[in-house]
């Protein structure tokens, strides 16, 4: 068996190409690098632990993958360009073949984004992956949740509800057929953080959030950090050709609200600034889709319209809850 | 049952006073941060997990100051000023008292040495707690563990093995008593950090690294990251009276060699640098002990005198391993 240094040699020193402002890298007591000058530095985190986040069924490719998706993701949220990760990886064993796939996935990523891994931790316990991913904004133009207001339009990058369609795919044997199949699982494996998005939506967007656990459970966040509430236009909220396809029309928005894992940006854009949206995501495939609009602060917080009637959402329509749910694969 | 937001809202939100370079703190998707002007930003990253690193007879309180500890202890050995630190802590519950003590030995830890926990992630799961601090040094004064060269002279910033001895003290009952045990329980439990001896180190040590799994294994790693080798005084490495009275001059070496979680510097320091050292360190109640000197790379790469004459070590007297020893909670 390896021992812990070579161990962390082998999979994670060799870490192709380095970023130029990366000047002490893996291997000291810490890792040095250098934030452009009149640059902020933007800071995240997330963990996924094994029966929580993802079970015996994922391949560490895609563990390796998304550990670092979802952090970027939160990068993204903030408008930041994503520099660096650390990895502190605890495992009950060191397992070559697992090793070598959850590097793999790891490394495309990184190289994909330029973001370079800088450094870490590799203890023995039960299988749990924790990244630490710092990220670059211009001084004063991380894009925050708090900063929505009474009139600004709201905003989805794409899609929703497709990673927990590919979720129930993987768990649901009656499921797992159809053509949409194989698309829809590697939204849930292979998620795309909106990297570029988030950079193009500094100085645009009044605020930000990453859809992690589901649209309704993180646009409350953003209400609440901005005082404010929100109309929904229930039929806007952007589904897949997959999920239209695949479950009836009240089934596809329930999964769109309440599902977590899809990493889109749910944003806010003043009036002013519209016409500067559409010019700077002219070019993308999946153009930002307008769900509502912000309103003062009210109860409940998010109201939904259905061809411009007041809609009431059934009342099991909520987010996920790591602590007060039981444990799934789901978060 | 508090939920994930609450409970983190709870212990970790209402953290006393920010530092003012922190711009966005916990509660978004990021934490904004901002470097001061010419300076490199050092990243470090600790895990300890339960039953490896910590057991249930382990206070949360030291679980929550030492997890702090361990980071800034890497921070220092790279002559870093710690600036903030993200908690990702994953639980099998959201039990209040374990969370309050530990977010109080964590918390008092951070105001001590002006620490801002700006963020991190909460998750269900197998106890394991894991924090990435965040520091900052001038431009290219980072101490690094390749710069040490043949004819520097090699010291330790205290002595050695205490900690050890406490892990001794709480795992066998018939240690357990004598004059000591307070004193060596607290260096296991709450070990100091040797933040202000690190920054004075800057362009005064050629070469430094933090002694956590105990001073032979890491000098290994600083004399082979710098290509050299090394001779030590065996009579020079310093003792605690709560050792030397506690333990036989053999095996009292063998713990200050062998034994980790002492969390004192080893650094390298040039010839016409010693006077400043000297200088520079008047001032501490425990100043820095030169134990021997470095050497043109030879094997082995430590080789140790007595009285004048080479000192043969038993073979046993090896660092601790995560993957190729048992489990303890010695790390």
């Amino acid at each position: 068996m390896l021992n812990e240094f070579s161990l962390i040699e082998q999979y994670f020193l060799n870490n192709k190409k380095q970023r130029p402002d990366s000047i002490v890298g893996i291997g000291d007591d810490g890792a040095v690098t250098r934030v452009q000058p009149n640059h902020d530095l933007v800071t995240v985190t997330d963990t996924m632990v094994n029966g929580v986040h993802f079970d015996e069924s994922t391949p560490p490719r895609a563990i390796g993958h998304k550990i670092v998706a979802v952090n970027l993701s939160d990068l993204a949220a903030m408008g930041a360009e994503p520099c660096w990760i650390s990895l502190a990886l605890t495992l009950p064993d060191a397992d070559e073949t697992w090793l070598s796939e959850f590097a793999a996935g790891l490394h495309e990523i990184c190289q994909y984004y330029d973001c370079t891994l800088i450094g870490g931790d590799t203890t023995r316990g039960p299988l749990t992956v924790t990244v630490t991913a710092q990220g670059q904004v211009p001084a004063g133009e991380a894009i925050t949740r708090s900063g929505a207001k009474p009139g600004d339009w709201l905003y989805v990058s794409g899609p929703l509800g497709d990673a927990g369609l590919g979720l129930d795919m993987t768990q649901q044997a009656d499921m797992a057929t159809g053509p949409h199949l194989q698309r829809l699982v590697e939204r849930l494996y292979y998620p795309h953080p909106r990297v570029a998005l988030g950079q193009t939506l500094r100085n645009v967007a009044g605020a930000c959030i990453d859809i992690s656990d589901g649209l309704l459970a993180d646009l409350q966040h953003l209400l609440s950090s901005s005082g404010v509430a929100a109309d929904i236009e229930l039929d806007k909220i952007p589904l897949s050709l997959a999920m239209t396809e695949t479950l009836s029309q009240d089934a596809a928005y329930k999964k769109a609200l309440t599902a977590g894992d899809d990493y889109e940006l749910c944003f806010t854009v003043e009036e002013h600034n519209r016409g500067r949206l559409e010019t700077l995501t002219a070019h993308l495939k999946n153009k930002p889709i307008c769900i509502g609009r912000i309103t003062q602060l009210r109860e409940p917080a998010i109201q939904f319209k259905l061809h411009g009637e007041v809609y009431e959402l059934p009342l099991e329509y909520q987010g996920y809850n790591h602590f007060n749910n039981s444990v799934t694969a789901k978060d």
